[in-house]
């Protein structure tokens, strides 16, 4: 029996234990989840043992980080490849969206609903899945492969980037595979070339030290809520574009090329509509929807919170109130120099009659691996002949911040072929994996090694 | 013995039997607590027919209604008073910051600590006790009185208005006395003349139909959040004017008098400023803190929701974002007109790329006295005299929509002889009511009557 042939015969038994791997809920952003991600760790480092994997679990200041290896020594003459993932998942607020229990997978037509099914327990899973059809077929290897799992990608990867310096000789490689973006719609592989980067802060402003009565104190007494609105207000011009000095500074323009291959693959306006459900479409003038996601930074509130909340009114002046931000970051816009640069334009925003405090997130500088590069034509051969199909040189709007460490730290590049779909519903309610990605994920990554080897 | 005797010889049962109707957590905004609503009517109307007074719980769709009268048959040639009160109170959200618990009432002080203290139980409960000495003592009452107790103040009064004018004939009368305002320090009485009005409404803005990726969406969706922020943002100029077209119409100004009046017994900006907490102040210009607060309107944001809001990140576009406010109004502002003109504002503001949706609550007009009225001089003359001091003649910022329905719906004005504090943290955690006032509230209380029915 061949590696494929082990794989198919599989296929219900991989579905199982990935269902298993989902039902862990590895919340990274809510520190009451430590534990679930502990024992998710230990999970996917058990099943990486029990299929012959060479696996150790490391314990870091945040969660553990697994490696698993195909080799107990490097053999000589053959190349080395990591295989990142990231066994952390986001947060499932609103529950109350959800059709199903986030955590516990169902099937429904061809997808896997679940938190984490595509975003991205689902997308490495399928390689660990490649590499057992290898082991048990006694099939071997054309090089040598780490798994590398780790459970702080939605926070910042932390933890990652320290034990990269602590194992950088263990982890002289190669390149790296990542499968953790999207394809542009089933049957169409995709290679990504380029990620957005990152800035993540939340904005506080202050007003009175407790809530006030708002007929005894509106008027005379700054509302802090409206004071933020101010702020939030004053970032973004008419025209999409974001107001802080020097913020475009680094934003690359695309080549007619890019620009080309992405509106081959772009959805149509529409259709990009439809998917949201938005009522209409809005971004930076001059640049279409497919650009704005990709080739353009932003800057988002990803929530807002102030005074009453609840069931009818409460007539007060809100003591404070709240925003977190997330910025996307293009080409060579540097992520400290966008915070420093924003958190100084927003203080200068604030009025004397608030107090505002910018407490800084995590940050990730854009990644952009060149296409000339001596992985890429391996890359693009193996997926042209797994899916019978030319593949989309893609521009991914979402971050994955440790390509950036991988370069700097190991000095290697991040070959991004994605198994997910931009109608997983990754971040949001009934997140899902199509089986049929997770099907060919498998295949490739059988079929990967044995391409990337001979360069 | 006599009434004032009396409630001497009682105050400590007093006191015990406030503490006791200050347990039932009788928040009218939040549904949950529609029982314990019902159970604190039940406990006031037993204690009023304890007292010997004749009692009836008045169902409604709303929370029940207690009238508590001295009477059976109204007596010949006697004036009747109503004396207004409310047993509901305010949420008690963020739980956090009461220092004790919001409805086992404890004495700090000179002050009992609990939700409801001040707004409104321990005002109107003076007035019962006042009633009680003259009942228990045996001593006539000049005048026939009826208690009119309602669960809906903080919720806009629905079912009081219907009962009003359900009611008209047995409730007619010649003035409403309401101890639901402030004096401006403890010892120095104050007959509030003013109140101002109340429009109360929701903004939601909805952008795509679930919470989206940040990454994968953002720059071509519009945030929610960021849309609702440029919507607030857009209500009020650099000057703390409000932006909507007409909406200072009907804004009567100040006469020398009532400036005089209020300049004199005004805290200076600094206490004020002090007393809040907040950095500095800030309001509509060329306006005094007191003149904002009490004679100019206002639009408050109470409330902001969207999104993702607990620990960490969540990198997503939130699917909607809300605002709760309520607009203070002041001299022959309408109610349904101003918000009338501010949706039509607000709706002009939304973007295409989002819908926004503005949910009504509650209105009320504002509500003045006239200073020459003929139950003003005797109200002045039995502060003056129980108090030993000039009393104030008082603007309140706060609303107490029923005046309007008593004035339109009786056809009889409303004395408003407050026995609260600036510094009681109505609506806020801490609530407290100071125990002196409560003490001279039932002197008062006594008093009163005797100086009212002379007139």
């Amino acid at each position: 029996m061949n590696p494929q042939q082990y794989a198919v015969k599989n296929s219900v038994k991989f579905l199982a234990e990935l269902k298993h791997y989902l039902k862990f809920r590895s919340i990274s952003a809510q520190s009451k989840h430590k534990k679930d991600l502990l024992m998710c760790a230990e999970f996917i480092a058990d099943h990486c043992k029990q299929i012959g994997l060479f696996v150790k679990l490391h314990k870091t200041s945040g969660n553990p980080i697994v490696i698993a290896k195909t080799f107990n020594k490097r053999s000589a003459g053959v190349p080395h490849f990591i295989i990142y993932g990231h066994y952390d998942v986001q947060p499932v607020e609103p529950v109350s969206l959800w059709k199903s229990d986030p955590f516990e997978a169902i099937v429904k037509g061809d997808n896997l609903i679940a938190r984490g099914s595509s975003d991205n327990k689902g997308q490495h899973f399928a390689h660990i899945k490649a590499i057992e059809s290898y082991i048990k077929t006694g099939t071997s290897l054309p090089c040598d492969i780490t798994f590398l799992l780790e459970g702080e990608e939605e926070v910042g990867s932390e933890s990652l980037s320290i034990f990269l310096r602590e194992h950088k000789k263990e982890l002289a490689c190669d390149a790296v595979v990542i499968s953790d973006s999207s394809m542009p719609v089933v049957g169409v592989p995709a290679l990504t070339y380029s990620l957005r980067g990152i800035a993540a802060f939340e904005i506080i402003v202050r007003g009175p030290d407790r809530d006030l009565h708002s007929g005894s104190f509106g008027g005379a007494i700054e509302n802090p809520a409206m004071s933020l609105s101010k702020i939030l207000a004053n970032i973004r011009d008419e025209n999409g574009r974001i107001r802080i000095p020097g913020f475009y500074d680094g934003v690359k323009k695309l080549s007619s090329f890019e620009r080309k291959e992405l509106a081959r693959t772009a959805s149509t306006p529409e259709d990009f509509r439809k998917f949201t459900g938005a009522p209409d479409l809005f971004g930076e003038k001059g640049f279409a929807h497919y650009e704005q996601t990709t080739a353009r930074p932003t800057f988002e509130i990803n929530g807002l919170t102030s005074g009453y909340q609840g069931e009818g009114s409460k007539t007060i002046i809100p003591s404070w109130a709240k925003a977190k931000i997330t910025m996307r970051l293009v080409g060579k816009q540097n992520p400290q120099k966008i915070f420093d640069d924003t958190k100084k334009y927003i203080e200068n925003l604030a009025q004397s009659s608030v107090s505002v405090e910018i407490i800084p997130g995590h940050l990730a500088e854009p990644y952009e691996i060149s296409l000339k590069n001596r992985l890429v034509s391996p890359i693009i051969e193996v997926l042209t002949s797994v899916f019978n199909k030319k593949p989309c040189i893609l521009r991914e709007g979402g971050s994955i911040p440790v390509v950036n460490d991988f370069k700097k730290i190991l000095g290697v590049e991040s070959l991004l072929i994605g198994l997910g779909l931009p109608t997983d519903n990754a971040h949001s309610p009934n997140e899902q994996l199509n089986l049929k990605n997770f099907k060919k994920g498998i295949e490739l990554g059988i079929e990967l090694w044995k391409a990337l080897a001979k360069k």
